[in-house]
């Protein structure tokens, strides 16, 4: 074997550079330095986790600690914790040898990003006027895990085309985009989002297509024999898919209201979700010629149903709408794979390893209508009086406003999510097309071995190349 | 390998015809549609996710957001969730083969099952005779999820021997008996039942094992090539395991009473699991020349212990009594494998695929008897007097009922839950032994080939079938 | 392959004798019955799981079933739960040829492991001297959990070496030993050690440590082919790896004060870990000629951090320290991977396979260190007068220490974990080195083989010890 590996490493650097030794500590080290110095200068405990809080609770008359914050999100938080770490990171191992870079690197990028979202959502949301700190506590936890997800997406459309030190670039940029356009649409716009089916899925959606489509490859061909899955890393991935689909709940209602707020969206998700299941096996069984079903639609678009709910699910959809809303987006996501993402590649020359255009752009933009329309339907008798203003936030400068205004600010702020996503995306692309980023060449994309030790490298892509025997790939090649 | 996927699918075909081009989407989407307009007229929001609950809260003079029952259930909702996708699909990963369509096809059945059991359980259990709706929140969701188990675990004795449409048709019939027998055994003889020992495992169990003898296949022997496990295979499965041995205490407890009721059942689920995994790793180890454990008792025998405690968690069985239980269950359990199984196919002619019959039926029945026990040996010493009247619910009609009677009401219950698996399994397999349901051949069983599109087929099956060479299983064939 | 399976038996059993078939089940049957008769003996429900609690209520004016201190500690317990066994389980996978090992001797011995530690620390915590009993609730189960992972920790050091009845002594004198330090260090000294850097990390890294010692291989070389990860074992490893990343907040949070010291503990450990990664990342990167990263380093190092908050995760450490923590402990923990676990292995003659010395036992240490300092540290400005007694329980006995005395008593603590560590391992060592416990040959060794019916034998390892084509181990090898 050590011939075989010091061939593939030749083989490897024969074109590109992917030599990330200096890069990668560097960015690692320098921009952790500066969370923490930055952290030090702006990030507090806020009351609720402060030590001081016995006397916040003597003060605002709180009974029990029980009404900590806390005890309200940090069951949904995990749930979310895990969507993003296991459930991001095993959904995208499907590729046959890329499964380190898709967990490993998914890790890398979120740990990177949830701190820098804390700071640029907190500037952006929560900064005191008086003291200039920022204060956390878990729903910041929440909202930062959110804003990770919206670069985790970006990189669904570039795995395995990309550096990790391009991922990094492109979560640095992306949760300060993101900070902006949910600034925009949340607090200018007024919008609501509680499951992010715009700031999150849509922009993220975007953003990581308009990325790809920067980064167009016109060879990449040239490692389609590292393209597609195998039986086991197939098996992985649903690990992913079924983690996002069982806590897709926890994600939509992690930052609802308290009460009937979360408990509503938690319903609403459910069904929807389920209801997708059933369309998406329908249409990949429809789409075959004896009726198989193809794992990459049940990977994916059985998860549609929880991105196009991320705005309605809080309101009072009910529970068929909930279902009518899954119906539509399993259909149309499992299209999306069998008749759009062949199209786009050829035609609009994006290239989407994970189809995250099926997966969150398109459902992202059927999200954002559906709760433009559900809240220009909302109406008294349906919410109470207090239930309406509660659920749209009809207070402070807001109180005035009709639920037909509302309806076109949600669909004002789609709109906004799009256009960050897109124009951001271009922009960032442009940046990552430089030269020193130690991406790989088109031959040896998709494959683990440029950026990990791997022990035993897959045999057959490397000792006998033009040779029948190729045609195994034996897997645990022992050195 | 063009001609090895042909010669392949000529082969699957030779027999019996597994096209599901137009059953399963026929199927999916009727079924999908009906359900879209059965929650139309039916399901509503219950009154605490209901954006009315501000008023709610107001009238019933409840102080707290927090007193919503979404915080006492939502976190073992999760759990159970975890189990119903998670623990029982990769439970059922275990053949070298079959993973696709143990993860996928029970994602598949759960999905649809969880919407009929919303409408099933409804209508038997919380239909508001004024305004004939049925009012849902997060607790009719966990029994949604219950009553999806009972199917899942009769998946378990035919895993690998029948299509998904046949599936999906067993799951229509197990949800509708499941609700009437449940309607039965809790309101009607008024037994306790809080974790499903009768009414999920018993049940469950029953009906599969019905099933299967129905659809007996006295060639099975044909595909036995696929029949057992490979490495990876087993260690996928044990994800299923521990999900469901973790998370049972919160299946056990998700419907208990609030308060000490959830909190006992924890405790007890908790020490009877540990005490059942002792018992299965000795049983194991004894059964084998030197000693060496097998995965299939490691795997299955270690939950038999929280299906026996599903009556008695929530009852003062005491932290010793839940041991006991345990101590037996993982010998039973595990005896049931090595003696029991072979018995059943050879004699009765009951081919039982996971084995349920050593992990559901006999625990659910064991479980059906110390629930029936532990309840007429309950005291007013041991349990307080009105901490006797919360844990066997004696109010309304039942509020006269002693200790005694409630254990043979249990014992009932037991028995009918029995009745409802072997009865409606027995129907319920006469009519999926139509041939219109695209079930596969003899020896095409256990393979995911017949309803999946596989990318690398397991070479050693198709093109060598004759010679040494076919003793390799190349894993990963390029095409 | 009759032949192979024999012959691989014949090698097997060439030295040693690995059978224990009579030992194990007994071990595990006469371990089982004793704890149902101390159970028995001393063992009851606590108030809160009691069905008296109908009456405790009333009595201590408690107005709502959610004080019940289930609701505060459930979710952070079924967190911990996940972390046992499906955490430290799978991390052990990575192994090529050792996952059944991994995950089920750690799912057998954690189960024995708790109950023992339910006694252990009843006895020395709770035990009520009027009634001579211990009273369990949901705070019981997650300090057994606890106690059970330092035996964990300790099976990494000696993972593939022992059998599983060494094992079982293993975890019943550490849970001995486990449960008197604590009470040393809690009750005694007084010291702080919610997330139990200290008493389980430190503890159970050098008990591990001096374990392995003791019974040190100097042929281990014989099993090198055994050793070493293959592409799908390093992808379960992470399945492990991220399960205790994500819930590692809810660890060191578990049994912390309610409300803010909850709510602290999780902000604390998350930013630490997230540092952690960060720096694991670029120190693994630097290691390499061409900056590839190492599995190896992903799946250990990036929870050093976590293991270092453990004493401190609940003080008043700001942010920013909690990101410095996390940045220091990436760093040292992945050079403990390069450098020191050599240096160990061929000079101290440990033997860690794992490297729990870099995971568990270094962090262990900073963490014990950084309790101290920011225990000494500690002021009524920034805790809050009643903040500072919480924090630190200045009640009772000790209502008049300083917290400059406090960090004197954190670090006697410390050194108290550190030798009790030694120096029961280095007698429990001992024990284990009788020749009765059935622990492989050194060219047996990280074989699943020895204890594990597996059903496809490794074929290389066998068939063609001297030829070429040992080079494949062709993994499906149909009998």
């Amino acid at each position: 074997m050590g011939n075989c590996s010091q061939g593939c490493k030749d083989y490897f650097s024969r074109q590109k550079n992917t030599n990330i030794r200096l890069t990668l500590p560097v960015v690692c080290f320098v921009w952790q330095i500066a969370m923490i110095i930055l952290f030090g200068v702006f990030i507090r405990y806020d009351k609720e986790s402060n030590a001081h809080w016995v006397e916040t609770k003597a003060h605002d008359n709180i009974t029990s600690d029980i009404e900590n914050d806390f005890y309200f999100r940090y069951p949904s938080f995990q749930d979310v914790h895990v969507m993003i770490f296991v459930g991001f990171g095993f959904l995208m191992t499907f590729l046959k040898r890329y499964s380190f870079g898709a967990v490993g690197f998914n890790f890398l990028i979120a740990s990177f990003g949830l701190q820098w979202a804390l700071l640029m959502q907190g500037w952006f949301h929560s900064l005191d006027p008086q003291t200039g700190k920022i204060f956390i506590g878990v729903e910041s936890l929440i909202n930062a895990d959110f804003c990770v997800a919206g670069c985790l997406i970006a990189y669904g459309a570039v795995l395995g085309k990309v550096s990790p030190v391009q991922l990094l670039v492109m979560t640095l940029f992306g949760v300060t985009l993101f900070a902006v356009e949910e600034y925009i649409i949340l607090n200018l716009l007024h919008a609501r989002d509680a499951g992010g089916s715009m700031v999150i899925h849509t922009f993220g959606g975007y953003y990581g297509l308009a990325i790809s489509r920067v980064l167009y490859r016109p060879n990449l061909h040239q490692s389609k024999r590292m393209q597609g899955s195998v039986y086991h890393s197939d098996t992985f991935a649903m690990i992913g898919t079924l983690f996002l689909w069982m806590f897709w709940p926890s994600f939509n209602s992690a930052i609802t209201d308290h009460g009937d707020g979360q408990h509503r969206a938690v319903i609403n998700t459910y069904l929807c979700l389920a209801s997708t299941v059933l369309t998406t096996v329908a249409i990949s069984s429809l789409s075959q010629k004896t009726g198989k079903l193809d794992m990459v639609h049940i990977q994916n678009s059985t998860l549609a149903g929880g991105v196009a709910l991320g705005t309605a699910a809080e309101f009072m959809i009910s529970p068929y709408g909930a279902l009518i809303v899954g119906f539509f987006c399993g259909i149309i996501s499992t299209m999306g794979y069998i008749f759009i993402s062949p199209f786009l590649e050829k035609t609009l020359k994006i290239q989407d390893t994970c189809g995250i255009h099926n997966l969150h752009a398109m459902p992202g933009v059927i999200g954002g209508i559906v709760g433009a329309i559900t809240a220009a339907a909302a109406s008294e008798s349906v919410y109470g009086k207090q239930g309406l203003i509660n659920t749209f936030d009809f207070t402070g400068d807001f109180k005035d406003r009709t639920v037909l205004t509302q309806g076109g600010y949600q669909a004002a702020g789609m709109c906004v999510s799009i256009v960050f996503g897109v124009v951001g995306g271009a922009i960032v692309g442009s940046i990552l097309k430089l030269p020193i980023w130690g991406d790989p060449a088109d031959e040896n994309c998709f494959d683990d071995e440029v950026y990990w030790e791997v022990r035993e490298p897959s045999v057959m892509f490397c000792s006998y190349p033009n040779r029948s025997e190729s045609n195994f790939s034996v897997e645990h090649c022992e050195s």
